[in-house]
């Protein structure tokens, strides 16, 4: 499909009545990646005015679990993630979301939530 | 970190401990990618047993929130998935794991989730 600037608000209450919002807070999970390295940045949960509101202006939205509220990525920093591509899988109760990063997508000031200093890595070779 | 073959137990244990299972079905939301491409395949769910099967074995396991049970992925499908890399997020409420997808993620014979026949993709230009 070819690139659209924006979803109309008719196409986006389409795209989120289409999804199954079975997690925690009735939402969706969102799965953030860097739209050129494919690093994953965040994760993240929609409910479905989050949903129209990325589609309709291209800024990722999320529902808060824990404030129960919808927020816009960067409302306070500044760090607001450009939405450039929109996947729901299988099963509709997860997205991937392909940003254009401004800033850091971490609250800890990370580039992601998966590099903080607070993050834990394991690399394994069970093939060793 | 180098890589080691697989975690002994005691380490598992004190990594799945750490983790933060606040969602659905007490679980953390676990986003697979391919290791080498970086294309996010699925999502899942573990519990803290998952996850220690998971770093013991080096084979991805997942906590099915609908059928309410641990499961070895490619357990039925023989799609298992040998995992490379396992970090942990910020707040310790996801995790990421860098796989070798044996054959399809998806139950529908995708290859991902996010790339199958019921899966939807819009691309946005907000720049245009």
């Amino acid at each position: 499909m070819d690139a659209v600037p924006l979803a109309t608000p008719e196409e986006a209450w389409r795209i989120a009545k289409s999804l199954n919002y079975r997690h925690i807070g009735g939402t969706v999970v969102a799965v953030v990646q860097d739209v050129e390295t494919g690093e994953v940045l965040m994760v993240g949960h929609m409910d479905p005015v989050a949903v129209v509101l990325t589609l309709t202006t291209g800024l990722a939205h999320y529902y808060s679990t824990s404030r129960k509220r919808i927020w816009l990525k960067g409302e306070t920093s500044g760090h607001y993630q450009i939405v450039k591509e929109f996947r729901t899988d299988c099963d509709g109760d997860a997205v991937v979301l392909k940003v254009v990063q401004i800033g850091a997508a971490c609250h800890t000031g990370a580039r992601s939530c998966f590099s903080s200093p607070a993050s834990f890595k394991i690399r394994l070779n069970r093939d060793a």
